[in-house]
Parts: structure tokens; sequence; C-alpha cells
């Protein structure tokens, strides 16, 4: 098939341009851009020529110039961009990932400027070979070992949003050596193939003497490298496809920094969605981190597994907390939000009026009023276990109502039991996340511990037959949300 | 963790054995079959010794007779079994080939006769690693890049029903340094090291060159490549469920050494699933076929997504028929049914009685009646559309009636058109499959054709209003399948 022909089969094949479309072409100078230029001119496409000085060889800002020559040649549009990359760096990341991020904001720039969707690089057969190859020796995870797709968004390499400017590789099914000749039959002059030399030292090893050394075990390693990079895009889009249907099965929103997965849901889930998940969280929280390592998301999914309150740091300093019902990723200063448990606003003591109200957090509220008692009344309030709802004797109550976090120490003489015993002890019996027991609301007089709110009650300020005046306390919430079993009888 | 521990951890993990399990063990001699049963006998499994002697090296009996020696010292079953491998190979295949088809058949036979459901092998991490390398290098495809699994079915590999037998290999998350420490630790001492004599002489290069080379490049490439067949293992897990409910949805039973593939549902899968259930249909009719080439299946692939009649030769000369409803994949030789059409059973004319009943492919019927025409009747024989009743006057008969298959040249008159038409072209016009032309019932006299079945009629042969005697010619149809469009309604 004619270089021609091929460029276009792959254009219309993965849809990367409409007919005649204007585009940005990322030309270096080198024999791959100047092969795309030539190929995107000639099939009636109308590219932009966009060159980047990189500012790390000398001789750069002349290639600039013979570049800008050779666009206004063919009567193209061109933009030079230039930032002193080595200066930029200043010590932090490598030349070439510095390059990389100033090279793809200069072409979103033109992009926006020029007012068109596309932005075409010259990588080649060749070049997804050697990608694979890297991301193979160094252990990249599935997502790596498809290489580089014919069509990307923009915005994720520059880190902001590419206001949907998409990164187009038309020449990823063609051949460096039929980039070569096709220069040579077209008489184009490549300048001193300056993509090489911005090349990273080890990119360069893998093409100069790893894939040579692995084309004596195997004469067709890279047909076989480049073909495993098809075959794990289309396995990976349909893998994605499956985890946005798992997510909203799985994930329950928790607030900023604070992802909860529903556990049983997650471990019903195949494992291969439920490490992509996982994967998927962990780039949600920590959006810079490229890769999540396979050795973190197995032992988080073990985690999961078991059946106990456990926690363990995870990549990019994540928590990961098994807290039996969920299982939370956050990070590690965030608050967990469990919006269908009652938690405080803040740690601070709040007086309680009487008749009253209270906001806490997340559409929760509490509400107090004073009953006179009538005896059929009485019977109501007496009966039924502990809800969101308990009723007092007035006359119990030491000094005022207030509502505070819990204490440690804190013990309640619970209705309907012996003794006393530990709110801690009470939390754990009622399967209580041990991050939600910190903030839950609990209703105190001067003595003590009067109510935990929606879980149990003091029997010392217990209706009784003599009971004159009750308090009546109600736990009430604006939205109900998805609750896990155990509190939605509460 | 102690090396123990992680066998045990791996054969719960996978449910790789019930506790106690007796099961067969394969004992080559070598440090990885000799830590393999020293590990499954401390465990409390009950292992039974297993040797086979390939008669490739000089004093290969010797060995089975130490591991004889050693079997009986720790009180355990033993079975040795000999194949003579280089003169049962008598040049076909490789050694390495032939010694595994032979070794595994012996295993499939010792587990039979013993009465257990397991054969263990000592494969290790490192063995993992090289196994997926290899693949990597000769583009074995997705499934290749899983490397070996925990547990499979020893009949696969032997190509005969292994009964259930499974394949188990407890040491694949072991490190053959880890192997190699526990032999010193408990004093066994591997024969010289026989299974890597066996080793393939390419799988020997991987082991001893190249991967020390990859090493020098990134340290961490073994673990890289055991990780990635972890990965792969799990996707392709889901995959294949993936493929097996989209079968369903795509697959109709077409007759024997033949699949039909519902065009426009095998389209609409994902990509992944195209390639997966056409590379699974040519396992089906191929059995013995490996790998099914990548470009075989994306130049299939491409052919079905055209609109077209067309078909060329797949791997394994399997044919693969575009016919625009749907793409047949068959063994060249094959006859495809289409049991939602009318089908000849054979080619030979057959004399159809009037009145009475003959029988077509996969059960279709042709009935035939003799009607006096009264005038209300004429009234219904001659309207509506043609369709699988047709009528004619039998008075227009010349000769008898009889059955055949169409004949190079059969022209029809039809019934609302002037002039005659060829039957070949009243197929193409009614978008029936050409394979099916062939063996399509018409019903001729001793002057031409009377009735394409199901499709025209001859204007010749029509019911007028001085028509005495009708014959009326009905196909049915015992169980109605699922039909293309086009058909129902005739």
């Amino acid at each position: 098939m004619d270089l021609l022909e091929l460029v276009q089969t792959s254009i219309e094949r993965h849809s990367l341009l409409q007919k005649g479309e204007r585009l940005v072409a990322a030309v270096s100078g080198g024999p791959d851009s100047l092969c795309l230029l030539d190929c995107l001119h000639r099939l009636g496409y109308q590219p932009i020529v966009a060159h980047f000085d990189h500012a790390i060889r000398e001789g750069s800002a002349g290639e600039a110039q013979q570049v800008k020559q050779l666009a206004e040649q063919l009567g193209l549009t061109v933009e030079l961009g230039r930032v002193d990359v080595p200066a930029e760096r200043g010590g932090r990341g490598s030349l070439e990932e510095v390059g990389r991020l100033h090279r793809y904001r200069f072409l979103v720039g033109v992009a926006q400027r020029q007012g068109v969707r596309a932005v075409a690089t010259g990588h080649t057969a060749d070049d997804q070979v050697e990608t694979v190859l890297m991301h193979l020796l160094r252990g990249a995870g599935p997502a790596g070992l498809r290489g580089m797709l014919p069509a990307s968004d923009l915005g994720d390499w520059v880190g902001v949003p590419g206001g949907g400017v998409r990164l187009i590789r038309p020449l990823l099914a063609v051949r460096r050596s039929e980039v070569e000749a096709h220069c040579a039959t077209r008489r184009l002059t490549p300048l001193s193939d300056p993509s090489n030399l911005d090349l990273s030292h080890f990119r360069n090893r893998l093409r100069r003497e790893l894939l040579p050394i692995l084309e004596g075990y195997s004469p067709g390693v890279r047909l076989s490298l480049w073909r495993t990079a098809q075959i794990m895009a289309a396995e990976q889009e349909l893998i994605e496809q499956l985890t946005d249907a798992a997510w909203h099965r799985v994930i329950r929103e928790a607030g900023p920094g604070c992802l909860a997965f529903d556990r049983e849901a997650l471990l019903q889930e195949p494992v291969a969605l439920q490490r992509a998940m996982l994967r998927r969280a962990v780039q949600r929280l920590r959006p810079g981190l490229r890769d999540v390592g396979f050795e973190a998301v197995e032992s988080a999914l073990r985690l999961a597994a078991e059946p106990s309150d456990r926690r363990t740091t995870l990549v990019g300093g994540l928590d990961w907390l098994n807290l039996r019902e969920e299982v939370v990723l956050r990070w590690p200063d965030a608050l967990i939000h469990f919006p269908w448990l009652p938690q405080l606003e803040g740690p601070e003591p709040r007086p309680l009026p009487v008749p009253g109200a209270i906001e806490l957090a997340q559409g929760w509220g509490l509400q107090l009023e004073r009953i006179e008692l009538a005896s059929d009344q009485l019977a109501r309030l007496m009966t039924g276990e502990m809800r969101r709802e308990a009723a007092i004797d007035a006359a119990q109550v030491r000094g005022a109502l207030s509502l505070r976090s819990p204490h440690p120490g804190d013990r309640i003489y619970p209705l309907g039991m012996d003794g006393s015993v530990k709110l801690a002890d009470l939390f754990l019996q009622r399967n209580i996340p041990w991050p939600a027991r910190e903030r839950w609301p609990v209703v105190v007089d001067d003595h003590g511990v009067v109510w935990a709110a929606g879980l149990h009650l003091s029997r010392l300020h217990r209706l009784t037959a003599q009971s004159a005046e009750a308090i009546s306390m109600r736990l009430v919430v604006q939205h109900e949300r998805h609750a896990p079993s155990g509190m939605t009888a509460q």
C-alpha cells in the first residue's frame, strides 16, 4: 500500500480527522514530522506548522528558522515557540519530561489560537514498539502495554484542560523505514534528526542496542510488540467501559479527598475490574501519579477482603481503610464523610435548646421538644427499640443538655442492660466505622451521657410512670442516601 | 514469608487443592520438583510420585531409579513411565513438544489409575517470566501474555479429554533462588538438573543470555514480566466470560464444520470481543491450532465490515464468507446449513406427488394439494404477494411436477413482471446468500421453472378466471428458528 493511502486509512479507521479539516502539525524538522507534514498537506488537510525550540542544543534557533522557511514555501501558516527548558527545569524532573510538558503546552496554545481541534505528531510504528518495550521493562501495567493511542486528549498530557484538543498520531502504523523512503522519494531533507537528539538516553539505548539484540532472538519481535499494543488498546478500552459501569455500583461519594467503596460490591466484581477501579480511584485522588504499582493494588485488595478493621498507607501517601461495610481511600488528612450516618460538624460542644433544633453535618439535624405527658403518650414513647427518636424524663436532666463528640472514657448506663459500658465498646458492637465514631453526636447533661444519638439511651433518664414531662429528641435527615444495612433500621 | 507458607497461600488463593487431598506430583528429580514434593509432603497433602523417562539422555534410567528410591524413603507411592521420545518422534515435531505430549499423557494415566484429580508440576516464577518473554518475542497474542495459569485442564495439553484432571502449579509465585535455598536447607540433593537439559534451546537462551541482558536495562524486569502475567490472567478471564455471553448473541449453528456469525450483531460488539469470538470460532473448527494470527483476525474482521459478498481463506485453510446477513466460518468442504431457509437435502431431482408431501433439509417440507376451484377460493389463491404458499393452474402443467436444485441458465417468467429473468438474478435481488442458492428448492415441469419456492412463481402457470383446478404448493417448517429479516415475511 502506498504511504499516503496508509495514512489516509489510519485517519479514517480511527476517525482522526474530518475530510479537509484544519489542524496543527508538530514539526521538529526530523524525518517523521516532515513526512507527516507532507502527507497531511497532500491528502488535502490544512496543517498549521508548529515548531517548538527547547533551547537544549546549539543551533536550535537556526533549525526553527529552517522549519519556518519550509512552511512558508508550502504556503502554510507557521508558529514558532521557544522555552529555555534547561533553565525552566531548575533541577526538577528530566529534560525530556520538562521539555515535553512545555512543548505540549505550546501546541495546545497554538491549537486554541488557531481555533482547531487536533494536533498531529509524527510518532511511528517503531516509536510505538519502543514505547511498549520500555513499559514492559519498567512494569507500567496493562495501560502501558497498549503504548500510544491513535488519538488521545492533549489535556491529559499538559495537566490542564486541553479544551477538547486531541493529540492524533496518523503515522502510528507506518514503519520508520517507510518514512525514510518517503523522505528520499519526495526529496524532503530532514534537519540533523533533532527528534533523535531529544530522545531520552533510555529510549535511545532500546532503539540502538536492545531491539537489534531482541531481533536476534526473534526476527518478528517488532511486529509482535506492535500487535501487543493493538490488542491491549482494544482490551483496555473494553475494560474501561466495564469499569465505568462498575464504578457506579461500587463507589460512594464520601467528601473531598475521599472515596468510599462498598466493600461487598467491590469484592463481587471480577478481579480485573477490582484492580482497574482501585487504580482509577488512586488517580482521582492523586492525578499527578503516572503509575499505580501492582503490588500496592494487590495488597490493598487483599486487605479489603479481610473481615477486620485495618488500615494501610498506599501509593502517594493515600490512606486505605477497611471499615467492614466500606473500604475508604483518602488523603491522609481528609475527613471521611458518612452521609448515611449522623455526624457532628465540628468537635466543640454546643448547648441544646429545648425546644429547638440544631444542624449536624451532611443534611442531618437534631430536633428537641418538650411534651406534657398524658398516659397514652407515655406508652408510645416508652415502647420500641432505640431508633432515630428517643424520649427522656425532663426531671432527670442535671443542668442543661448539650451536644458534643464522644470523649475518651465516656460511659453510659444503657437502657435494657445492667451496669455501665464504655461508649467505645458500644460503637464497636454496633459496627460503627471508627472514623465516624469521633464525630458521633452525643447528648450529655452535667452528669454524663444521655443519648448516643440513634444508638443508645441512658436508663438513668428513662421515662417512668411517675414522669410528668418528657423531652423528645429526634434525628432527622434531609435526603435519605444509600446507607449500609446496619443503620437504616435505627 | 516462609516457603511452605507461600506455597500454602498459593494453594488456598487459587483453590488448587482441598486440605490433605491426594494428588500426583510430577518429579523429574531437578531442584524445582524436589522442592515441590517436599513442600506438598510437609503441608500434609498426599503426593503420588510420577517420574517420566524421555530416554533422550544417557543415564536417564538411573535417574528414574534414584527418584524411585527417594519416594520410597518418604513412604510415598511411585510410578515410573518411559517412552523412547527420539524414536517416537520420527522426525515430526521438536523433541520438547513430543516429549511433553508423552509426559503429560503418562501423568493423566497415573492420575486416572490412582483415582486423583490433580497433577502438580514444579514450574516457578522464573519459568513464568521466561514463558511470558518467549510469548512476547514470538507474538503469541493476549492469551500468551498471561503465561502459565496456576490451574488448567490437563486434557487441553494432551489433546484428549483429561477426564477432569487438573494441572496445578503450586510454585508459580516462588523464585528459583528460593527453591535452591530451600533445597540447600532441607538437604535435598537434585539429580544433575535434568529439567534444564530438557529445556528447548530457545528457552535456555532466554534464561541464560537474554534475561541477564534485560536486567541490565531494567533491574526489575523479571518482576515486571511476572506482573504482566498476573494482570493478563485476570483480564483474559474477564474477557472470556464476556465472550461466552456475546457468543450466544452472535453465533448461529450452521451445521458440522460451520459457524455462522450474525453479521450486524458481530459488528456491534466491542473490538476486543469481536477478536476473541473469531479466535474462539477458529479454535472450535481447528482444535489443534495453537495460535490464531493477529493479521488473520484483523483482515477477517475488516472483510466482515464490508457490505459486499466476499470470501477469503483464513488460518488452517478455513473459509470465511461474508453473506451480508451472516459471516460464515467453515471447513473448506463443509456444507453451510441455513435452518432459517428452505433447502434441498441433495442435488438430485425428485418427482412431486400431487397431492403429497416431500421432506426438505432441516425440518422444512413441501406440501401439495389439488383444489377444485370455486370462485371464492380462486379469489383467495390469486391475492397476496408471493409467500410460502403458491397456487397454479393444474391445466398449465406440462408433464409431471418435480423438485430440483437450480440449474445454470434457469429462467422464470415471473408473475408481476414482463419477459423472463434468470433465477441467478432473482436470488441476487432477494439477497439469498450464495451458498444457499445451489440448494434452493425449485419446482419444475417439463417446460421449465414453475416456482422458486418461497420466492417467485411463473406467470405461465398462473390461475385465471378460466382455471378449473388448482395445485396448491406450501413450504412448511417444523420449528421456526431465528431468521434474518428478509425471509420471515416470505
